[in-house]
């Protein structure tokens, strides 16, 4: 894909989502409990580059939101580094407006109710305190249903259960266009291959066990379908 | 150091630590919360991996217990991948005997009380449940309590207020002959440089800011000079 995105780069013109803006996240978000520790959900942000690879390599314009992850930034997308949920939905609505957005990233659902400015001591022998929750942003949903709603909205659903029930459910709940399911209670993520289901209006797609770009690649041309 | 490193592997008798096997710890722990999600605290493993490439060019025999890192492993060491404190420390233990151990790693003072075994479902419109938690084990009092306590034992403060003062307290409380302290509230995680105190029985020196890599060629010095 790297020959196709130099291609797209070579021909910003070209390609069937040329003049299309694609919004994509990626990678997980961490949470502050303090200055040193934090919450996050595992994500390697491999997925969620691969795709905004593919889509510039279609010739979309893209803006890739990304969490904190240890990837290169894929050629020809310009990248926004966040941290928090909060700061990537910012950047995702500063982002707008947008044709498609591609919610790949694993957001923390959850972040630590009151983060704390200095390290937290440790008390010895004292159990710590419980860390009070608060939740975060939704930002499949509050894109979903966005004043400047992207006319496709994708999401992600990572589940170790009934992977494909609750990402039907997760569809309507979000208001969101499709749906990319995974089973990640195997060696997902961080790693190279991912197993699919596309949920849409008309019904569930099982795609095969393809590596992570090639998943990129057939989702791209999917979206490129789907706004043609 | 590259270069120092394969001098060390080609000629493995040689340096003023040959017949010395160090452990050194590196990287973060994650604390699962559930399959998906995790505490842990920020920290690139990049001081540790250098000490770790230090000590080996000095001819020593290095285990590095690493945590989740993004880095390669430092040429002629022996590194062991682990995920949470408690393995850290098994892995240490089992590591066991050594003549120092060097204390680099960011371990998370806490883990999750019950860790889940199916992701945790957020439930709309309600606060998540406070997350439990529970103190893990200290890898560095341990070690400098244990019956088969290498001779020297080096332990890292991070601290974000009163650095010297609190480096100084750890090192008693912990019962390691040395601590490494630095200030992180600026951007020392993730970094290239820091700027450290070395807190020993004899009292603090205060080093200049260094690459990470120098202060590893100088820690490993002090430690091949303590152990001679």
């Amino acid at each position: 894909e790297i020959l196709a995105a130099v291609e797209a780069l070579l021909a910003p013109g070209a390609g069937p989502l040329a003049g299309r803006h694609a919004i994509v996240t990626s990678g997980p978000t961490h949470e502050a409990i303090d200055p040193v520790r934090y919450i996050a959900n595992r994500s390697s942000g491999r997925q969620g580059h691969a795709i905004a690879a593919a889509l510039a390599a279609l010739g979309a314009r893209v803006t890739l939101v990304s969490g904190p992850v240890a990837l290169p930034d894929p050629p020809g997308v310009a990248v926004r580094r966040v941290e928090s949920a909060r700061e990537m939905l910012a950047a995702c609505e500063a982002a707008l407006p947008a044709d498609v957005a591609v919610c790949a990233a694993a957001v923390a659902d959850w972040r630590v109710a009151a983060a704390a400015g200095q390290k937290l001591k440790k008390v010895p022998g004292q159990a710590p305190p419980p860390l009070a929750l608060a939740l975060n942003p939704d930002i499949l949903a509050t894109l979903s249903a966005h004043p400047r709603r992207p006319r496709l909205v994708v999401g992600f659903a990572a589940e170790t259960e009934e992977v494909v029930a609750n990402a039907i459910a997760k569809r309507a709940r979000k208001g969101c266009d499709w749906i990319v399911a995974n089973d990640v209670s195997g060696d997902v993520m961080g790693g190279r291959e991912n197993a699919v289901h596309l949920v849409t209006a008309q019904g569930v797609e099982h795609w095969p066990r393809l590596p992570k770009e090639e998943v990129a690649r057939r989702l791209a041309e999917r979206i490129a379908a789907a706004l043609a």
